[in-house]
């Protein structure tokens, strides 16, 4: 029986994990639940999966909802204490780490102190402080499992193998919505056709990461802290199936890769039944003849160029991955109101990057610093004319 | 530094296993060599790599040898007990099953019963009589290690893997030189035709058999007892570029693959440092982009019904396999040679598994009977009229 906390259970990937959760009955408990505001759903949530302690960062949304379930015997907490509260509860064996932004990173910090294992989904943690959680992870001695299909695919082609004898990994990219486009028309692309991904049901900032290749800049410094490896030796391939996960390579010639069809419910489940693999209950199987072909091509890093700004945020490493990051965010944000154009941001990433001082080895309060100082920037240096 | 026994070095197999050592000459170490007749290879191959004992099956042969090294001390054998003292001999770690047809398996289950590790590469050994080898490697508890690349591939996608987690095997197979063609056309093709294989360096014997088909059945015969699975959960998947060397899809829909060059030597170095990886000094590395696809189709089963014909003779198992092995290689002769039609060889495979009368669990003995009764069967049907 695996007791498992989820952080961010009203978002895509706490869904996702809860149809894992109840297609495994038997097998899952839910322990806690935490939802930024969504109280609809997180009412729905605790009344099919009854968790032991709930957490609505929002105050009063959190009033409102004590007063929806008093019914319930479910203890309901609030803030960032509400939400460490359900990270370190005491039955439960995982935490799911799929909080969106900054926010996630305390939290899960303060779930690995407490032995926690951490399913991680949040992309920020290990991006701004890889630093910190990872030597704390080993520490701790706590399994620290990737919700993300590309480092899932990484995480088992690894399995049972030696770090020591990887010679690169092959980190594939659908490419997004806007592959093989050039930048004249893409500077006309707006946030509802960035938002018609090809393959995955995914969330709408990450779907617009995943348009910009941003995403994979994030998930190859990811990969540099999780499999211990120089960025050098991470290779990002576009792969537009989107079936090939992502593929290590050995000093032997010998490629190890993990495919299935482009459906989260598989990387979250391998991480709550990790090393165990359980029963698919949802979906289809991959059809090779039906698929016909796997193709693949070279990312156009002069097009997409937010790829190549990441992979040298990557290198330069301390703050600078949070203020790609943050500008990043800021900027997307942004762009979903129809404020930017597509191609503004990268534009306004670069310029952050430009103007920031790189701290080494920043610590949480001066990443947290970095963050703002960002923010701050690129709002002087913004005007929104449209 | 590993001791081995190479049995068929003068082969291709054996041949490309020194290529190996050769290239890892501080971690391998050759103790003994045994060839067919092949004495003037041989020669250079004992001068270079200096094993403790040789054995040339050909008697006459081995005399002429051991006039030709007098000037070694190295110990020169002949016949059966020849290839035994090779395939046993005491400082020996690992034997590389590498002979060609039937006479490979009492070599190998005495080195089993020895205690060596067994690279295998002879396909009848298990094809034939995976019923005796595979309760006595357990028995002994010797590692049996695959040098197929498809075989490497699936063991190597299992590394880690716990075996009841398995959903089902896609065994690759590209197809050989005649994928596409239909029968009109196939009735026409050549031996030497058959031999422009498009990928893969190999014997004639085995380039025919990737040809019909037939190799693939084998292969499918000899996975059901090396990963111990019922042959349903076995996929023949056509994949003509061979890069993808087979994989195995697990309960959870996760599909764990292996890929590389279609190079033999990497199988074969996998088998000799399991479960460690070495540098590959050899040949290139996978280019992706370079390949731009892979594509997947269905075997034309109807058109390659060698294939078809295996697959029932592994259904059926006992002395089937025996027979459909024994008239494959019998017929494949016959067409090397020019004397048979392309499609003669799965027609005579059918007329001998259907003349054949079911063993179960048949003796080393009693498989000897039948591939000789096979022999004999087809010998008599067959009038050569070109």
């Amino acid at each position: 029986m695996k007791r498992i906390a989820i952080l961010g259970s009203t978002g895509s990937i706490g869904i996702q994990t809860l149809e894992v959760a109840r297609e495994h009955r038997n097998d899952i408990q839910i322990r806690a639940l935490v939802a930024h505001s969504n109280i609809e759903l997180l009412e729905r949530q605790i009344r099919e999966f009854m968790p032991r302690i709930v957490c609505v960062y929002d105050d009063k949304k959190a009033k409102l909802l004590k007063e929806n379930i008093k019914d319930l015997s479910v203890r309901v907490e609030t803030g960032m204490e509400g939400i460490i509260a359900c990270a370190t509860e005491e039955s439960t064996d995982t935490v799911v780490a799929a909080l969106v932004g900054m926010i996630g990173i305390l939290p899960t910090i303060e779930a690995i102190k407490a032995g926690k294992n951490i399913a991680l989904a949040n992309k920020e943690t290990l991006v701004t402080a890889g630093h910190i959680i990872m030597p704390l992870s080993r520490e701790k001695n706590i399994e620290l499992l990737p919700v993300d299909s590309e480092h899932s695919a990484i995480f088992q082609s690894l399995h049972g193998e030696d770090k020591n004898n990887i010679y690169r990994i092959l980190l594939t990219a659908s490419g997004g919505p806007f592959r093989g486009l050039k930048g004249q028309v893409l500077e006309t692309m707006t946030a509802s056709d960035a938002l018609k991904h090809p393959n995955w049901r995914m969330g709408p900032k990450i779907t617009i990461d995943s348009a910009t290749l941003v995403n994979k800049a994030l998930e190859v410094m990811e990969a540099v802290w999780l499999f211990g490896l120089p960025i050098e030796q991470i290779q990002v391939l576009i792969h537009p199936q989107s079936i090939i996960h992502s593929m290590v390579e050995y000093v032997d010639g010998s490629i190890i890769a993990q495919l299935g069809l482009p459906d989260m419910r598989l990387p979250i489940q391998y991480a709550l039944f990790y090393p165990d693999r359980k029963d698919m209950r949802l979906g289809e199987r991959v059809d090779f003849v039906k698929l016909k072909e796997l193709t693949f091509e070279e990312p156009d890093m002069d097009t997409f160029y937010g790829l190549k700004l990441g992979l040298r945020a990557g290198k330069l490493g301390g703050s600078m991955p949070t203020v790609y990051n943050a500008a990043n965010e800021w900027a997307v944000a942004r762009f979903l109101e129809g404020k930017i154009g597509f191609l503004d941001i990268p534009r306004l990433i670069e310029e952050a990057m430009d103007n920031h001082i790189l701290i080494n080895a920043p610590t949480l309060n001066q990443i947290l610093n970095t963050e703002q100082e960002t923010y701050d920037f690129i709002k002087g240096i913004v005007k929104f004319g449209k």
